[in-house]
Order: C-alpha cells, then sequence, then structure tokens
C-alpha cells in the first residue's frame, strides 16, 4: 500500500488542468489568471489636483484666472507666465502647471470663491500677510504655498506597460483594484473542474444516501459546481454506463462505495473495464479502500476517477485530504491549509502503520477528538479539524497538536 | 470622532436580519440555519449486520439457513432456535438475530457460499476445529465466533428525535451529512443581505470606477451577491435618486466618494435628506471620511447605507473592517479573524490618534508594509494582510506583529 502523500502525488502529477477560458472581471472573484497582465494605461492618466487651488506656472503673488477646471473636465488647457486657473481636487491640469496654490491663501473658503473672483475680476492675489491664522488654519500649509506642489503625477500608481498581476495570481478584493483601474474589462482564467457525483450501494433503496451530499459541499469548499448524476444499483452494468456517460461531461468523476472487496464491489471491475486503476487502498485511516482510477472519455481525453470508501466518515475525510487538494491543484490554486495548534483531550497515536486523521472538536482551546467508527457520521459531523498522526506519531494527553481546520 | 470598534458596534446592533428562507439541503452550503433541527428517525433505521455472514438467534454448531438478506432488502423476517439467514453487509437483521457468525467460520471465503449452500442442502456447520488457519486468517476474528455480536444497533448513529444541529450553526461539508443521514431535505435558513453598490464622482468620466469592483469583491468574499447599480455625477439630485430606488430592492446600501466636506461633497446632504446620518468620520487611517447612514425604504424598513471614502485605498480598507464584519453579523456568522505572525520589516506606530491599518504583503515569513498613500490601489492591491495598530501602540523592526489575513 502506498501512503496519502504519494497517493495525492500520483493523482496530482497525473491530472494537470489547462483549459482556458475569457470572462469579465465582474465574474473574476478567486479565479486564476492565466498569464501575465500589463497596463495599456497610466494611472492616473494625467497628472491632477490634489486640492482645491489655483494651478500656476510660477511663483507670483498675483494671477490672472483663465479658466476653471473641474473632476470630469477632459480639455486640454495650457497656463503660462502669471496666468492660472481654478483646480478642483482631482481636476486634470492645464499643459505648464508647476504648481497647485491652496484655496485657502486667497484668505478664503472654497465656497466663497465665486463671489471673490467676480468681485476681484479674476485677479488673483494671494494673501499671505492680510490674516496669517485664517490662511494657516490647515495645519498641513505651509507660509509658503510654494513649498510642495500638490500634483499627482501621472502615472504615479500605475505605469503605462507596466506589469500589474502575474500568471497563477487569484483575483481577490485588493488586486482586482489594479484591473479595474487600468480599464481591463476582461482576463483570460482556467477553467474550473466540473465534478460528477455517483452513488452506488443496494443499501441506498433503504437509507439516505450522505455521501453525495458530503462530497458536493467539499466540491463547494474548493469553489467548483458539484453535479450529482444519480445512484448505482451494485451492479457492474448500471454503473458502468453512468460512469462512462459521466466521463464524458465531467472533468473528475467521483463515486462512493463498492471499493471493498466483497462479491458486490464492482467499482474496482468497472474502472478495470473503462480503463484503468492507478491505486487501490492506501495507508490512511479511515478511508483506507480509496480507489483510483483514470479512463478515456469519447474525445480520447484521460480523466480521474476518485472512488471514494462507502464507509460516510471514511468518505468526508476522503474528501477533505483527496479530492479537496486534487480539486485545488486543477485550479492552480496553492494548498493553504489552516494550521491552528490546541491542547488534545487525550493520547492520540496512529495505528497499523497507517496515518491516520483524527476528527476532533474544539471548545475551550481543547481539541476532543470525535471519531466512533468509520460508518457513523457522528464521527466527523461535529468536528472543527483533523490531526494528521503519520505512523511513528505519538501525543500524550494535553500535549499541544497542530489541527488543520475544515 | 468615534473609533471603529465603536463605529462597527452601532452598525450591528442596530441592524439585524432575522428574515428567514426556506430551501433544500443541496443549497445550503454555508448558509446559517434558524432554529435547532432534530431527527424523525434513527439511524441506521434497523439492527444491521457489520459483516458478510449468518444471522443467528442462540450459540450452536450447527444451523438450518431459512432465507438470504442482502443489503437493500426490506423484508421483516424472524429467526428462532437454531434457525439462520444469510446476511450481507449492511443488511436488515431478522428479528431475534443475537449474533452475525462471519462467513470465515464456516471455513470458505464469501465467493464460495452458494456452492456450499446447495452441497449442504442449508445446513450451516461452523469449521471452527478443521482449518483453524483459514478460519482465523482475518486477524480481527478470534476463535469465538460469538465474541463479538458484529452488529450494527438501530440508532447507534442518530437516535430517533435527537437534536442534530442547533441553531445558527453554518452548514458545511462535515455537518450537511447528519441532515443528509436523518433525511432532512428542507431547512430554514437566514436570507442573505442582498447589497446594492453605488459609484459617485464626476471624476470617474475620466478615470476607471475602482470601488465598485473592490467593494463587490469584498461583498462577495462574504458570501453575498453585489449588485452595482451605476456611478453618479457629483449631483445632489441623481444621486438621491439612486440611493432612493436601491433602498426599495437591497438590505444594504454601499456608496462611494463624496464624503469629504468639499461643496461637491453631495453624500451627506442625501443622506440626511432621506434618512439621518449615524456616523460621520471615525478614527481610522486609512477612511476617516467614513459616514453611516439609515433611511426607510417604501416599505418603512430602516435600511443602513454605508458611504465608504473615494479613495481606492481607504475604501478597500473599510470593505474589510466594516463591511465585511457587517455582512457577517447580518449572516448570523461569527467573525472569525485568520491571525498570522510575521516580522514587521519597518518600524510602525499609530497616527493622531486612530487606529491604523498598515497593509502588509508577506515574503519569506517577514510582512512588509505596503501603503504609499490611500489614493493609490498599489497601496492595497498586492497586500495579503492588515497590520491593526491601536493609538497608543509601536512595534519595532524585526518585532512579531499580528497579522489579520486577508
Amino acid at each position: 500500500m502506498i501512503s496519502i502523500d504519494e497517493l495525492n502525488r500520483i493523482l496530482q502529477t497525473k491530472f494537470k488542468n489547462q483549459e482556458i477560458e475569457k470572462i469579465v472581471i465582474d465574474e473574476a472573484f478567486n479565479r486564476v489568471i492565466t498569464e501575465d497582465i500589463y497596463s495599456n494605461i497610466a494611472v492616473p492618466p494625467y497628472n491632477k489636483s490634489n486640492m482645491d487651488g489655483f494651478a500656476v506656472n510660477e511663483k507670483s503673488d498675483e494671477y490672472m484666472m483663465i479658466d476653471e477646471v473641474h473632476a470630469g473636465d477632459n480639455r486640454d488647457l495650457k497656463i503660462e507666465g502669471n496666468e492660472c486657473t481654478w483646480v478642483a481636487t482631482g481636476a486634470k491640469l492645464p499643459e505648464g502647471t508647476n504648481y497647485i496654490v491652496p484655496v485657502e491663501y486667497l484668505g478664503i473658503e472654497t465656497e466663497e470663491m465665486a463671489s471673490y473672483i467676480i468681485k476681484n475680476q479674476n485677479k488673483i492675489i494671494l494673501n499671505l500677510n492680510e490674516d496669517e491664522n485664517h490662511i494657516l488654519k490647515n495645519s498641513y500649509l505651509s507660509n509658503d504655498p510654494f513649498e510642495e506642489n500638490h500634483i499627482v503625477k501621472k502615472g504615479i500608481d500605475i505605469d503605462e506597460g507596466q506589469l500589474l498581476l502575474k500568471k497563477g495570481t487569484k483575483i481577490n478584493e485588493r488586486n482586482i483594484g489594479l484591473l479595474a483601474s487600468a480599464g481591463i474589462k476582461e482576463l483570460n482564467v482556467y477553467k474550473l473542474p466540473k465534478v460528477g457525483i455517483i452513488s452506488t450501494g443496494d443499501e441506498l433503496k433503504l437509507i439516505n444516501d450522505v455521501n453525495s451530499k458530503t462530497i458536493g459541499n467539499t466540491v463547494k469548499k474548493a469553489g467548483c459546481e458539484p453535479k450529482f448524476l444519480g445512484v448505482s444499483k451494485d451492479d457492474f452494468e448500471e454503473l458502468r454506463e453512468l460512469v462512462k456517460t459521466a466521463l464524458n461531461e465531467y472533468d473528475v468523476v467521483i463515486t462512493s462505495g463498492g471499493v471493498s472487496r466483497g462479491k458486490k464491489d464492482f467499482t474496482k471491475r468497472v474502472i478495470e473495464d473503462l480503463g484503468g486503476v492507478l491505486v487501490h487502498r492506501a495507508k490512511i485511516k479511515p478511508g483506507m479502500p480509496i480507489l483510483l482510477g483514470e479512463a478515456l472519455d469519447e474525445n480520447n481525453c484521460n480523466k480521474p476517477l476518485i472512488c471514494m470508501p462507502g464507509n460516510v466518515t471514511s468518505c468526508v475525510i476522503i474528501a477533505e485530504v483527496v479530492v479537496y487538494p486534487f480539486l485545488k491543484s486543477l485550479m492552480h490554486e496553492s494548498m493553504d491549509k489552516h494550521i491552528k495548534q490546541f491542547k488534545i483531550s487525550e493520547e492520540l497515536y496512529s495505528q497499523f502503520d497507517r496515518t491516520v486523521y483524527m476528527p476532533v472538536r474544539i471548545e475551550d482551546g481543547v481539541a476532543y477528538p470525535t471519531f466512533e467508527g468509520s460508518n457513523m457520521i457522528k464521527s466527523v459531523a461535529y468536528a472543527d479539524g483533523l490531526v494528521e498522526i503519520t505512523d511513528d506519531k505519538k501525543y500524550n494527553k494535553n500535549e499541544l497538536v497542530d489541527v488543520w481546520m475544515l
């Protein structure tokens, strides 16, 4: 039998996802880009004002105001000599602007500006001495109106031609701002794997199917959409047809049940018939009977088959430690386990040379094992995480253990 | 000015979500249930066999086989005296079953069972002495076929009437197994808040709108669906109409821009006109101009208005520290911050009596501040987390800091 790490390596090495689709950036949350993205524009696209005030070309005490520029005004203006224009915060600056003189240096408020202009017939006189306290009420203004230029330079946020995001970056709520800012509307991203789920077992006529629901939610947790394809009886032909059809429509086919060695365990025979077995049984507890296969679909594309144990808790654990990382790998995402440390409430050790995944519930900083049997859902339903116990490890009661939070 | 904690407290205390909807469990991933859920059935619903073997009533060396029970067979059978039935793993046990004798005790494999039965005319003779090694090849079988009963008791996983999940539980890939197991098809869950997003600013005629995209992705990260309702010019009537319409359709209305004190900052006047201002400005950097309001919709339902600063990085940070926790509170989820510790690459301290949220990028275990100005998206676009620096705190270079991973 192979280890669970080796099993995951086989699965993730054998099957890769290079399928690409183009989407609009509004749909790009949590998607991974397939190529480097550069900006075609500079941000801001022009020099702009950081203050309400006057754009001036050279230092002076007195200016002639030749125009007004508000945010959203795209005209190409020009100033020279002692000409100035009114510029609102964020406004595009006229060519020749070397300083913004904040409106406070007139000794007035922004609101008083219009009447001041009319009264002074467009003559702007800096009021540096008359009412110093008034001018300097904003602590960030010095007595020298030219000390700081208050100009936000074109391209200071994003340069034209700049690399914005590297291939393999996942779009989030922060880096989408770069794309929006640079005016990027569409992106190439890796397609999400489509996952088809099949349950097997005659007993599902009498008891409720649990595995398709837990597997389905693990698929959703990974960020993919699961599709439940139905229940097969313990019947070779019926299961074979379901799996064969699923292979043509889905990138990953997951079954549960029928992977032991009993006479009604048809799954392995179906895999052998449709393709081949990659792995049967791994050194893991619970979930040892895990079966991995491969088969060609009608387009000769080789597809992975993950055949989960029928026991409900084994199925949940294999979904967490095999299916979830595999889907993340197909999505080109790193598997960033969230590990927290807690005291363990009782002694824990691995068994039979297998890696044990012990489900634990966290309460008041203590991790309590919840496992009571792999065929009972209560063994994992209330767990918050898993403790991984490799073959040679033993944890004493009250020892700090790493818990992989689910 | 109030602190950011106080601002969040006001928002989360004033607005609660008690709206409920009934959904099928396949759509319940990540949803929060509004009531305790009990099981109407026992799981398993009958005593069942844990092995392939024979259901027997009393200890004996020899039995008469009166029937076969396979998984999925729902008949009510009964055995007494030295009668037995064949039972497959998972099969429903006949009334009167006290032990399962595993098939191995006949000295044969499951596959050989049919011919054995014919040959022996339904007489089942335990083969304890003849071929001990054969019988005991499975290390879990003792020499005494009655030592363990191999019966899975009705209700051992779930009792009839048992409390499965408490009100306020979020459905995940583990606990959905309980619901599926108990045959629960539908659930009452809290409705997800509908979030409408409006951008404001004349400058959006010339530069790209960034805030609606970053806010939108924060809303998605929380697990809700955002709806972008358009851009308003810096115009009182236009913004008022957009917000008023949004109030009728959305549970939360988020605007960005126009929250400073300039003459074109209409947002506060719109809020005052439609309802009232709850908070304007908070002791936070970046994002100080944050504005919270409330207003009645056409059904006299009081709705929250969150008016974000226009600066792109301020907007991202306020979305993370105000909008995200608020949505989680409306979804009845706890705000489980993921905190990791890293060395900080430079000295950090709070400023002007405000709580500073410093975006940091993590590289090789070191946190590097990325902030260069609240109006530049590069200040936060490449950040992995935030360092919260409250008013009296100072971190030295290389000191370990808590990073709130985003």
